[in-house]
């Protein structure tokens, strides 16, 4: 999406031709600032170092990384060595390991000459695919975003709340819970996005930071104002993203998505989970019984990041001190809270039948 | 309570038997730090830059202050001026003016010569009336811990989780919420509380100072957690302070009580609230619809307060350029979430019908 009215990926190919770009996430919202990859030792650091963040784009960034390998070295060996590296970056990242062995597996039986040339085009296929996926979820989002449009008085604007940030800053482009709230701003509707800080790591900066730099008017909110607004009529809709959803229809996700459902099924506002298949793990079934929840450092909790009074990006420890923090990265929303699915093969309810009928083709045996 | 072992409340007469001295409320939780305040202007500069807060200690300085007024000069006049001054400290706090009015009455046809005295022992007794009050509800809600602790295995820690802070540090002791909790804690019983953040104001930072202080075991956490922990069995019991009840039993307290109401109530947590019946706002009926909420500061929303890398307290600014910040400041949670008042006078359901019955002489033609 734009940044200062230019549109911008989070990953892309240099002007070289060779060298890989991406945006430096650990430097926004408060600062953009480009890096080049230019070896796969370096697309293994940005992976790691969390220079880039979000399933998809590890997954980009990791194929990009085999790439620039293979124009350094297109040996059997080094093929091997370049996965071995990039797989260690982040354990448990999904899309890793799947881009992983896409690009492994087509490599392994070319030839060394060919291997860069066929490396760079994967990479970049896997990057564009993503990009479909998550502008047909946008597409898919933005019929629900029309009909609660008509539903309203004409020219009213329609409020959309989110959590965490599952916009295109965690993707190449377009993101998953934000992609219909673009569709929809692209196509004329009058939108105002609700932007949950999301405690404690406060990833709702990063969903401000690209509202604001793509026009789509919002307001940054606590995490606890999210219920008293729907209270008030104040919310139409609530999108939010997905890290794993069950064969039931549980969501796992960003921690205090659940206090949301629970506040949008009590003031009757549809609650919808923008699912990219891929996060369908058909293996689980009741997520709070079955998926365990990471617990993180303290500090997350307690160290705050901003700019400082004299401009610098710095922090400060918020907890008195000798207090002990709790730091619960997710929660699961039970699937009766859930109104429905926005995938990119189009809108479903959030219940086993659906999404079994809607995926029929990837639960098969070898997957579950 | 306590602090470093020794027993505190947040105002006290100074050893010379005239001064006032206070906890300075603008330094807590980073920094506890004494003032004595020597002079009637300065008691009403100490409200009105809230180096006092919370309603009841709030009152309780407003009448000191008298006192300190009556010290320099008894006059008629002098005591109309004291009285506007400190009333206009901060207009909607009401127990400001119930102290004042109260102290005003008192004095106003005694004279010159006894007014000292008797505004220094009627200081004293409005605080120690708070103590009591709240150390009622302590005794009160500690039966309630006392029962939840019986139905678990012995030796076993009851898990409370608060928000905000309704602690001895909005009182003169004690607290609402915590009052029970400290009884627990000093009957014995194995108590450990799970303490909100509360965002945008932070003021479980406030909870967490002070439970750490007298030696509760507690874990700060992210608004968004609780839900969680819920699912999971880790909270026995809430129990939440309120700024305004209505004479049908809803709850208007620091925003996102609501949120953790509904929580509790999908997972058959008992949901508690301290209720002093000095907060009963008989005049109003259904809380959402007629209390209006303050929208405050977004600067309260974007700056975080706390200890900076080299130590000193500071803030970092942690919206994106031009984001707009939304701050609620309160939220209402309807009687029906509600399990019981914790009151000065015991505990009842939150009805309008036991409310009326345990405050039935409260609810004067005058009052409402």
């Amino acid at each position: 999406m734009k940044i200062n009215g230019k549109h911008q990926r989070t990953v892309w190919l240099g002007q070289d031709g060779w060298s890989v770009e991406i945006l430096d996430q650990t430097k926004l919202p408060f600062d953009v600032q480009v890096i080049s990859l230019t070896s796969m030792e370096q697309a293994a650091k940005a992976i790691k170092d969390m220079w880039v963040r979000g399933a998809p784009l590890i997954g980009a960034v990791a194929a990009y990384g085999i790439a620039l390998g293979m124009k350094e070295d297109a040996s059997d060996e080094h093929l091997q060595k370049c996965y071995d590296v990039l797989i260690d970056t982040r354990p448990t990242a999904i899309n890793l390991k799947w881009a992983l062995d896409r690009v492994f597996a087509e490599l392994k039986h070319k030839s060394a000459e060919d291997r860069q040339t066929i490396a760079y085009q994967l990479a970049a296929h896997i990057a564009d695919e993503d990009v479909q996926l998550c502008e047909s979820i946008g597409e898919n989002g933005l019929e629900i975003i029309k009909q609660i449009a008509s539903n309203k008085p004409e020219g009213s604007t329609v409020n959309i709340l989110t959590h965490c940030n599952a916009g295109w800053l965690a993707t190449v482009d377009w993101g998953t819970a934000i992609s219909p709230i673009y569709k929809a701003h692209e196509a004329g509707i009058k939108v105002h996005v609700w932007v949950d800080e999301t405690r404690p790591r406060n990833q709702g900066l990063l969903t401000a930071f690209e509202l604001g730099s793509h026009g789509v008017p919002h307001t940054l909110i606590a995490d606890n104002v999210g219920g008293h607004l729907m209270q008030h009529g104040e919310v139409d809709l609530c999108i939010v993203g997905t890290d794993r959803t069950t064969a039931k229809g549980d969501v796992c996700n960003k921690i205090g998505t659940y206090l949301k459902a629970l506040a949008a099924h009590d003031n009757k506002v549809p609650f919808y989970v923008a699912l990219p298949s891929p996060t369908i793990d058909w293996t689980v079934y009741d997520g709070v019984k079955e998926i365990p929840i990471e617990q993180r450092s303290g500090e997350e909790q307690s160290h705050v990041y901003g700019i400082d009074p004299s401009g610098k990006l710095s922090w400060v420890n918020t907890a008195p001190k000798g207090t002990e923090c709790g730091n619960y990265a997710f929660d699961v929303t039970p699937a009766k809270y859930v109104t429905g699915f926005i995938t990119e093969r189009g809108v479903c309810e959030a219940t086993e039948s659906a999404l079994s009928a809607m995926f029929a083709d990837l639960k098969a045996p070898e997957i579950a």
